[in-house]
């Protein structure tokens, strides 16, 4: 696959970034990207049963729409969850505010926060900078860049992902069609989304695709990206991934399913679902799992987690200490089928424990070395069928402990 | 009920221990309990499905003498767990030379290890040190104290717990009955017995009680106890639970399940477990957790353990920061049935959320002032039905993390 990083945006949308006083630092926090028609639109949400008032507005949107959407308004600095009534009215606030502007409905608006929980959103600051920020937006590299940096929290770099196609159509006509994401996320990360994010995911493409195809295409990339991650195990109340079809390139796949576009997607949601576990709060390693021989997929992602959110094999990893037997401890309490006496465990190629048991060929300090670089794999091979999953997590450090421990956040 | 902190020994029973050289500390690491005649036995092992050599040998031993033991050898410093057949066999070279010690079946004797996983366990350093503990073992408070020492691996105290009765019989003759208990039990805590613990817990009675019935108290006690606490959530391959019944007092409560004993066991688990938890890895806050208004006392687990699990709690905890929002994030991923706008959360008696939104008395420096004690209670009310259960855990800390990422382990 191609490199993602060269910026390429999508026709159709335009996008800008503004500051509304609601980081602490002072920095933009409230971002807009608005399609030049109606889009489109695809979401999923967070499974916790405790969801931000903008998730249940977007969800009611959406619906009312049939999946249609002109503007997303985003804010960082405050998650808008746990503050009844009033959070829900100052989601709504902001919609009507910012379908006034743009002149949409407000069920055309998708707004989306992240941040702490608990506090009231203070609406009237993102509506007094409206005006203002509805005037910069623009279509080209320097204003996607500035939404991709509006909503951060205590990520540490922007994350983004860029994929043109070139596509030829029965005539041998070729068009070119785009897609371009930005995502936030680095604590609170262990998104399960429900058909599942503090992470922020947005997808645009200038593909023509209907809202219920485009779910599909976006329900299959997310299976195997942010739902297969993990830096705390801490799963958010705001977790968003949205995804916006514009149909600007006039490029229509014909209401099929194109696998092309489908593998396409997957990539650039697997790059982004890297990126925010390579951002984890305070992370020094990025570990890839490998789980092969399970039971089913299924049993293979529950050891995967078992192991993703142990705090022992998490720490020893922070230590570049290959102390296996943790990795057989988490195993062992997964809920997955298994045999303990047929488990096989390689730190990239190195072989660590074959049958259960310290393997022949250990060799401490290689095994040492290995995990010392900044990222690594674990494979695992349970022999007990052929359910396998691929995922990525993170070690603990104590600066994980530091970014969350300071009083306040 | 009465202070636990007097040491008052069971009859029937003999403790001592040794130094193997299994401790790179070099400290004591080897320790037995021996009973003066065959003793009922009740047992409880990890429910985790990589079990330790030891836990397999204990369970066919337990089998093979319907619930007898004379002899409890107990290593630290090695757990003798994912070692294929050779853990097996250095489990059963010791039952063998401690059965020849002490002139009785290798089925009656139930070895117990704790330590590092996946390194072989030399057996013949157990052996070797035996002729000599053997002599030296005694029924004085200060061979007791030996064992509840030799068995320690990163805590930093002895865990006991001692409980006389005063029992009066038909005829009016009063009787003394006793409990004595010990356990370590610091990292990789978060015991799931099954019918559940790197906890070894070791309860003796000087009681007659027969084995079923003594099965019967120690799981009641264990529900409410053992299987109520969590440190990191890592759910160890060694956590074992033995109770031991010498009869050796002549007091026998007539095949009858009686509750004052029932009640005495379980106010010495839960002592146990809170000193476990209160030791746990770099522990600088406990946390008791009352969960009421679950749909059932399982829901109110559910919750506690995600909430105890949750690193972003617990880091908020660690830094006393009084942040609920996250205690709302845990508690809605935590599987259980909830109404996100019916969570009343308190500290102690300081109301923090009413109807899933900040209480309306929430005062941020009471409620800073009041975690920064390091005993404090965290009340949840689900309003939802009569569930609850009232779980111990603890924050995560620097110092947890400078534990268990030194390398080596």
């Amino acid at each position: 696959m191609s490199d993602l990083s060269q910026f390429v945006i999508p026709r159709g949308f335009r996008f800008g970034a503004a500051k509304a006083g609601l980081k602490q630092s002072g920095r933009t926090d409230f971002a807009l990207i608005v399609a030049d028609e109606l889009a489109s639109a695809a979401a999923a949400f967070t499974g916790n049963r405790v969801k931000a008032a903008p998730l249940l507005v977007d969800a009611e949107h959406l619906r009312a729409t049939g999946g249609r959407v002109r503007v997303v308004a985003i804010n960082a600095g405050n998650a808008n969850c746990a503050a009844g009534q009033a959070g829900i009215d100052a989601a709504r606030a902001t919609c009507k505010a910012a379908a006034a502007t743009f002149a949409c409905k407000p069920e055309e608006v998708f707004p989306s926060s992240t941040g702490v929980i608990g506090v009231p959103l203070p609406a009237e600051k993102l509506i007094a900078a409206l005006p203002e920020l509805a005037k910069s937006i623009g279509s080209e590299s320097d204003h996607f860049q500035q939404v991709a940096e509006a909503i951060l929290t205590t990520d540490t770099v922007e994350k983004t992902a860029f994929l043109p196609f070139h596509m030829e159509d029965d005539n041998g006509n070729i068009t070119e069609v785009h897609i371009a994401a930005l995502c936030k996320g680095s604590g609170m990360i262990h998104p399960q989304l429900v058909p599942h994010a503090t992470m922020l995911v947005y997808i645009m493409t200038d593909a023509k695709i209907e809202p219920v195809l485009l779910n599909r295409y976006l329900r299959e990339a997310i299976e195997v990206s942010f739902n297969r991650i993990s830096v705390d195990g801490d799963t958010s109340t705001n977790d968003t991934v949205l995804m916006l079809a514009s149909g600007a390139s006039g490029v229509d796949f014909g209401g099929q399913f194109y696998l092309p576009f489908a593998e396409g997607l997957k990539h650039v949601c697997r790059s982004l679902a890297k990126q925010i576990v390579g951002d984890g709060e305070g992370v020094s390693h990025v570990v890839e799992l490998r789980i092969e021989g399970a039971a089913s997929d299924a049993d293979a992602v529950r050891v995967a987690k078992a192991i993703a959110h142990s705090p022992l094999v998490k720490t020893a990893w922070a230590g570049c200490d290959p102390n296996w037997g943790r990795l057989m401890a988490a195993i062992g309490y997964s809920d997955a089928e298994i045999n303990p006496d047929a488990i096989d465990i390689s730190f990239g190629e190195l072989p660590i424990c074959r049958n259960g048991g310290r393997a022949t060929e250990y060799d401490e300090n290689a095994a040492h070395a290995y995990i010392q670089q900044p990222e690594f794999s674990v494979a695992i091979h349970l022999h007990q069928g052929s359910g396998s999953c691929t995922f990525w997590t993170t070690d603990l450090t104590h600066e994980y402990i530091r970014i969350n421990a300071d009083y306040t956040t």
